[in-house]
């Protein structure tokens, strides 16, 4: 975590004069809120309230976790949470061996601090909130995704982790190849090490690679023939010879919470045409998607221009119904510390992408009978145009 | 997630008559938030509605997710994002192609369904509850840790994927006897397969027996000597002979979010007297608790019991301060869905033990210098005392 400390110290907690005149930010949050991980660099478990005042962070956290955060943590000041509590217990007048909740220590702290407002983001806890307001704190929430706006756009450190996230999903895609590589085909089912090779096998052996490479990979898709078609499902159950299999890995980085998100389709044996055709015409919407991208563009135009393609070659698309077809998601999203971010690349989206945006761009058609193909990289928007920020091979029919 | 698909069904949404006088509940989060996932039993990695409407469950979820959901939630009705979209567009005369917001959707469904208030949880975003509160909709907020109040008694099928959780511990601890076993020590340090045995090797090696055992174990404990003290430290460099080294494994299962947490204290090599007395301490303590845990008794008098016993043995504890040693945190907690659950067996805490709470019994004593050492176990709560739901060998000393 270490990794992004300096950094984090020149970003927006030390751009003092903005920072003084803005109300103090309030969290009370553990780290699996993104916007608390990112103010914070914290990998923290449980909720603990933290707050700035006059551009500085401040956490309060109990003395099991004090040497912890002191050590890993962005914080410039770390308050004991067992000394918090005194304080609140006698600003309180709470009789002895009575712990002072959230709100009123949240409200010694305002006051021994001069802080008249707390701005809070929209996911702030709505119970906190109002205990706050009954108490008379004036509490401005931010707007939906408002917190931390330049959440979106990736400092150089940033970029690295996910690129990290993503070498992590390219180990994963190794062994993926390997391993259908070595497979034997009989009776139309692909046999490994002497066994059928499965969909959870194939996503046993990925988490293992991924987990070598620093990271978790929770609910990676190896979904074989139609069950592709249903876009999230997992899937399951004996890989066969000649059918598409969607392998989608986005593992997050222990360390540090940074996402990879790739997706490659694969075929062991020999495809038909109609399944060299939908492959080849993913690979060339991917291909003309990652050209149109750079700053100023309209994310929505991307994704349009990718549908338009596929409906030129004849791919038929049906959408927001209970069995889409088609190119039936979106082209892409904001990936970093959370594995969909905004802005999402979609029909008609009318943000316009920035410089150090970092986007997945994941074209994909869906078929039954046919199956899936989804082919998904990570970019980062840089002048004129974006750079890779991912990479494995694209090889995908299997001998 | 099936498994838990008949249980639930005949759990609180079905209880009619009650829900139907009681507000309709809301939901805007996904599985992150564990009172969402109690409810959905559906790993959402991004938020969605949900609600209750005369005790049935209801989802709101997009074309992408629908399929997965009807299969592996236990929602009564699931409906179509896309076909809520169009329906509240119209209901608040969008312009075309304007998407209405989530409060809009959540209005125009308390509409359809004739719902006048929802209750919402205390950890409810507030950025939407402000939105509903402002169109005049009613909102009852759930007293802290309200809404399912009746997630700290377990069920049968709940008790079970706690005890596979601490059986994806056990499989980690059984390759860190292993490989302690099979290290040599070589100049005060220990080497395994021809290199240095690190606490980043030894956590590595964790990660993959908890993973083969269907779980996820992110930030392993594997502490030697004065590290362990820091207590949340998760231990790093070379393992030494003679120290103390805490493993604490904490894995989370892939298929049910619910947790493993468990410790064991290790030593390589010839133990000092002074450490063979701690751990035989530390093992009495947790012996102690274990006969004393049935329902009835109040948590805080059970963690007393080991302070007050720790105390008589001559282990002086410092708690509340920014170097604590002895016995300095809670005696166990609540565990489920979240690691770190209500209650919270701490000094004095007032709350009474009951019959089908499972809870982790974790005494433990750390003295810099001497090094630390935890022995943890989780208890399920029966009628008259309770039963270990982990199991793994004391076995410490390791030659």
């Amino acid at each position: 975590m270490n990794h992004f400390k300096q950094e984090a110290r020149s970003g927006p907690a030390t751009r003092k004069p903005q920072a003084l005149r803005a109300p103090s930010i309030l969290f009370h949050a553990e780290a699996s809120d993104p916007d608390m991980l990112y103010f914070s660099r914290f990998q923290a478990f449980d909720p603990y309230l933290a707050f700035t005042v006059g551009g500085r962070r401040v956490a309060v956290i109990s003395a099991g976790e004090y040497g912890r955060m002191v050590k890993e943590s962005v914080f410039d000041e770390v308050l004991l949470l067992e000394d918090v509590r005194e304080g609140a217990a006698k600003r309180f007048s709470l009789p002895k061996g009575k712990r002072p909740e959230i709100h009123q220590m949240a409200l010694h702290l305002a006051e021994i601090h001069g802080i008249p407002t707390f701005r809070v983001g929209s996911r702030f806890p709505v119970g906190l909130a109002r205990k706050l307001r009954d108490a008379g704190m004036i509490l401005e929430i931010a707007a939906d995704g408002g917190l931390f706006p330049e959440r979106q756009i990736k400092t150089a450190a940033e970029v690295e982790a996910l690129r990290k996230g993503n070498k992590a999903s390219e180990a994963g895609f190794r062994i993926v190849a390997k391993t259908l590589a070595e497979s034997e085909i009989r009776g139309g089912k692909l046999f490994h090490g002497g066994t059928v090779l499965t969909a959870e096998r194939l996503r046993a052996l990925i988490g293992h690679a991924v987990l070598d490479a620093g990271a978790v990979a929770l609910h990676t898709i190896a979904a074989p023939g139609d069950q592709a078609v249903d876009n999230h499902c997992v899937g399951h159950g004996p890989l066969r010879a000649g059918e598409l299999i969607v392998v989608d890995i986005f593992p997050r980085r222990i360390e540090d919470g940074y996402w990879g998100d790739m997706t490659r389709t694969y075929l062991k044996g020999r495809a038909s045409d109609a399944q060299r055709r939908l492959v080849r015409t993913v690979k060339q919407a991917h291909k003309l998607a990652i050209d149109m991208i750079k700053p100023g563009i309209s994310g929505g135009k991307v994704h349009d221009a990718v549908q338009a393609f596929f409906d030129k070659e004849g791919y038929e698309t049906a959408r927001d119904c209970k069995e889409p077809k088609g190119f039936f998601h979106a082209l892409g999203h904001g990936v970093g510390l959370e594995i969909h971010e905004q802005p999402i690349m979609r029909s008609k989206a009318p943000f316009k992408i920035r410089e150090g945006m970092v986007l997945t761009v994941e074209p994909g058609l869906y078929y039954p009978g046919l199956g899936g193909c989804r082919i998904e990289d990570v970019v980062h928007v840089v002048p004129g145009g974006c750079e890779l920020i991912s990479r494995a091979p694209y090889k995908w029919e299997i001998p």
